[in-house]
């Protein structure tokens, strides 16, 4: 398996903290704060960064100032820097802001897409496909994360032919790259493997990316799963930043520095150092009000070497 | 690789938090509640259980109630039940108790061992062989588990060659099983994966426990790379109990329902169902007087459905 074959091998690391994390928090964090964020992280080796959302304000407060966060922020033209686009009217806004690419977002559990975008799959479908064409001229990639890939809260295990069947309509519509996302932590590994393999096999063209949360402990074992599979992008959030609606209390997002930690150990170019993400991350709970669910933070690297106790 | 090929293979899942869990708490645990314990994992499906140390009760205070509590709990003739022990004196105690099993401990760091046993390695080893000498005309098992196998805190990287020489030592002394600790959550999977492949190969007649740690997060995914190599027997603690003294507030030893509870969805057979330790877990925190680090016991099971949120 690819645990032995590294060897140096290229991955993806894409942060979503500024958005999926940011939108979570119950008070809102201050614009120069967001920027300055977004600012390091554009240094730290990341391949993508999902700086915001522009979404309704009313709808999502905490990431109200999504045009002055984009405008703001310093490029690195390494990296590229996505946003969440609901429809047609976030699409515009985020082309103003000349984003690299768009984030569209829908459920493959019918019950999920309900109640967490108050739509039907087919009324979201429909409202994504006018996304997509509304900019087949501009010179932007499309992505799309679909949610509960791995089972739904409400409704159980999904289907994977209805999550297939939704890849290949928005391959049909011009994505250029589709996330298999974990939302409430239910994926785990072997059904990962199978469907990673599936999906790299039906669609080989498109950029797949897969997102993990660490809800029940089974991240980054996932992660390895999907890496036997071949899969080369991995969201995943500072600080393991971002809850899981369903279950107060616990894990949310897959940590960036936990997940890049193991890879850099694993023999990956993740081209990121951990120390730095760590650095980084020390600053978010000042920020945020609260302690990080990720690991890293509490334990140190392995790498971090102790002087001998007096007393063991 | 194994992740698709589980098909009801038998694991064998070792629970390890009435020692090394309670061993690490600040106050003493009820001798009848350890017993009242015990007896419920007894029935739980284990096929082994660490129940206590024969050690001195000047030194593991916590501990010091090992006879009453072998004494009294009610032995299931599916389950071995295994106990610590440091010296000659610590295995006539237990032979007293009709242990099922002794276990040694050693590190396989000079600094780790000197540090927390207080003799170099040469002297522990000469005091092992002394205890398995004192044992060889009784009916009982032996296992020996090496601290720091994958890392030690204080040195960093441990030669793997050092570590099966100490195995190839006590496999010829007359142990039956060796035990591959992560002490301070210092291993990663293809460490996990090379280690692992070379241990059976060289001791294919030893029974090879591994015994992960989360601190950094990586416990299930050093599982899965074991798996992959044909380990069968794993430790892991109830609710994840046990600290890390190197990082205070960090996690400690792999969680037991969140382990049992991947291996179950991937199809092998533990034995174990992961909603009884749930139940039994849920009772901890009363018993220690503080939270566990565990997942599942705060985000529930994946099969436990949620209804439709009013708002999402």
């Amino acid at each position: 398996m690819s645990l032995q074959v590294a060897n140096g091998k290229k991955l993806y690391i894409q942060e979503v903290a500024p958005r999926d994390g940011f939108q979570n928090e119950m008070q809102f964090i201050d614009t120069d704060q967001k920027i300055a964020l977004v600012d390091r992280l554009s240094d730290a080796g990341y391949a993508k960064i999902e700086v915001t959302s522009f979404t309704s304000p009313k709808a999502i407060p905490a990431l109200r100032d999504a045009e002055e966060v984009m405008h703001r922020i310093r490029r690195n033209p390494d990296v590229v820097y996505t946003v969440l686009v609901p429809n047609v009217r976030g699409a515009e806004r985020a082309m103003e802001c000349k984003v690299d690419e768009i984030n569209l977002v829908m459920s493959a559990s019918e019950t999920h897409n309900r109640a967490n975008l108050r739509m039907t799959r087919a009324q979201s479908l429909a409202q994504l496909a006018d996304v997509i064409a509304s900019v087949s001229s501009e010179r932007v990639a499309i992505n799309v994360s679909l949610s509960t890939v791995f089972g739904c809260p409400m409704e159980g295990d999904i289907d994977p032919y209805q999550v297939f069947e939704l890849v290949g309509r928005f391959a049909t519509l011009g994505a250029h790259g589709v996330t298999l996302c974990d939302t409430t932590g239910m994926a785990y590994p072997s059904q990962v493997a199978r469907i990673a393999r599936e999906a790299r096999k039906l669609f080989p063209k498109l950029a797949l990316t897969l997102h993990f949360h660490d809800t029940r402990g089974m991240a980054l074992a996932n992660t390895l799963a999907a890496l036997d599979e071949g899969i080369e992008r991995f969201d995943a959030s500072l600080g393991g930043l971002g809850g899981c609606p369903y279950a107060p209390g616990a894990s949310g997002n897959a940590c960036t520095e936990d997940l890049v930690h193991m890879l850099n150990l694993m023999g990956y170019d993740t081209g990121i150092r951990e120390q730095e993400l760590l650095d980084i991350a020390s600053g978010l709970p000042g920020l945020i009000g609260h302690e990080l669910p990720g690991h890293l933070n509490k334990a140190g690297l392995r790498s971090r070497l102790h002087s001998v106790p007096t007393r063991c």
